[in-house]
């Protein structure tokens, strides 16, 4: 069922693009068809796996660095938000019919990039044909202390909402993409909106104030309200939090007043790779400090209550925002 | 970019599907989108992806169960080469939009098989729209005693060349489902050789005894001579093997007899999932005797050599037989 093409095969494919990102001697160069990694003594290893697909996650004429760089972070984000500090990652890809040197060229880049930047290496990995448009599945592998991995449940009624960085940016970046927003900021804040969706930024150097202090903690890829209920149901809680305390970009705020369905984007929307966490309100000035030494902002959104229930957003008035449901990448 | 369908979204799928494969603690369950694995003490873990597309690994409308179990196994076939005990996977699932509860009853129903039968759970994952046919990356991970996976290098002049099993069994099941033989068993020898094809059997229950013995191994998915190239060209050595001595089922053999194109597709075919390993004389017997008690036939087909070469296959006559490239799943 496999024919040859006339471009390198899987094995010229490896040679020239990925065994020189297989820096970690868990990868043995990308020789075997395993890696073989020694944990970290009294860690346990975090395991995540998110998959990207062309015309659901990404665009398909999006850079190819950036196609990478969003395959990866993504997985990297997950594992900043259970405490977890990246050691690397294995890469299925499943590359169409029409690739070219050139987008490889640009896609190992974005990858070789990333992995000094975080500090990780390509494990391993597996390159065949796609059926369809390209898709990349990542599994990421990171380290914690023994136990110490922060889960979604956990939250206790009383307890601090936060988030880090500011929220909604990516999906104003895709709403401004996909022309689908009556305002437009001005050129930068538009610039800095669609960078937000193109490139997510994992919070890797807030994963040790995490694990010191959330007592439940997730990445915001879903929408902060979606993911925020994750952390309710998980933890049998429920939450209230102010819109007006979420934290925004200019630009964000500048099209929040211009478009009333901007607000349902930013609250609901997704592709935020922000970190959720709860923790004691005593915990929260350490946090805070950790962070801001980290250079990542947090800011208090609201509290967990008693009750199992979805959590409700209340406008300055105080009265609760109807919102459509949690975005879902499926 | 993500619009819901009728039928339930990726979180009602987790539920429904995955979530009852989720036996590991290792997995919370899926309720977060990381799994945490207490590595066994004193062990490296082996990490391995094989991702596998309808169309190029596997016929679309083959029945779910066996597409889930040969997604799985290729991965289980790796640890087992590399001397390595399965411990869990996670599983990236492209699905085409006209999925049905029915197809996901049989996948998931082949996985818990596999997961029963190989002791292993479902750590996490990730389910996406795909953009064209199925397409499943799974990672799978296995313990060896730290230090010893078997690798691809270590072969050394004098090594016998063993395989487990019988070789081209499943080239053989490919080119009887696509009519491509001149010859065609009879019924139930017709079913082993597409049984061959649609199931893999990974040797799991070798990898001890392939971590007590072997100087390299891997196992045969590209094609046997491809395969051994592989372990000459990461050992520095050469190889020949005997043509005669390369173990055939009984429909193999028939088929060898009576299509002269049959011994190509036996021995540079592929999807064999049997372990070649390499080894000292000297190691031969207790090797044979371990496989033995775990039920595994093996059967030396040759010797390494001296010099950086690609491996030879001889005939009865003792003279190089010319072969075709090996498989290229891309």
């Amino acid at each position: 069922m496999a024919e040859k093409g006339a471009r390198p095969g899987e094995f010229g494919l490896i040679e020239r693009w990925f065994r020189p990102l297989a820096t970690d001697a868990a990868a043995f160069g990308l020789i075997d068809d395993a890696a073989a990694l020694t944990p970290p003594p009294g860690h346990d290893l975090v395991l995540t796996k998110d998959m990207v697909v062309a015309g659901v996650h990404f665009f398909a004429d999006d850079p190819p660095a950036a196609i990478a760089r969003k395959a990866l972070r993504v997985n990297l984000s997950d594992l900043a938000a259970k405490g977890a500090r990246p050691l690397g990652y294995l890469m299925g890809l499943a590359l169409p019919g029409d690739w070219t040197a050139d987008f490889l060229d640009g896609f190992a880049e974005g990858l070789a990039g990333d992995q000094a930047a975080f500090g990780i290496g390509l494990f391993g990995g597996d390159t065949v044909r796609a059926s369809g448009g390209l898709t990349i599945s990542i599994t990421a592998i990171g380290a914690v202390p023994q136990g110490r991995t922060v889960r979604r449940r956990g939250a206790r009624p009383g307890d601090l909402v936060t988030v880090s960085g500011t929220i909604g940016d990516a999906a104003l970046g895709l709403r401004l993409r996909l022309g689908t927003l009556d305002g437009r900021p001005a050129g930068e804040a538009a610039a800095d909106l669609l960078d937000r969706y193109l490139h997510p930024q994992p919070r890797t150097a807030l994963a040790d104030a995490v694990r010191d202090h959330a007592t439940a903690s997730l990445d915001v890829s879903d929408g902060l309200v979606g993911d925020l209920g994750h952390v309710c149901r998980a933890s049998g809680v429920t939450a209230r939090i102010e819109a007006a305390a979420v934290p925004l970009s200019p630009a964000a705020a500048a099209l929040a007043a211009a478009d009333e369905s901007a607000l349902a984007s930013i609250l609901t929307g997704g592709d935020d790779y922000e970190i959720l966490a709860t923790m004691p309100e005593a915990d929260y000035p350490a946090y805070a400090r950790a962070a801001s030494a980290a250079g990542v902002p947090v800011t208090v959104i609201g509290r967990i209550e008693a009750g199992a229930a979805p959590p409700v957003v209340l406008d300055r008035s105080g009265r609760p925002i109807a919102l459509p449901g949690s975005h879902d990448h499926f």
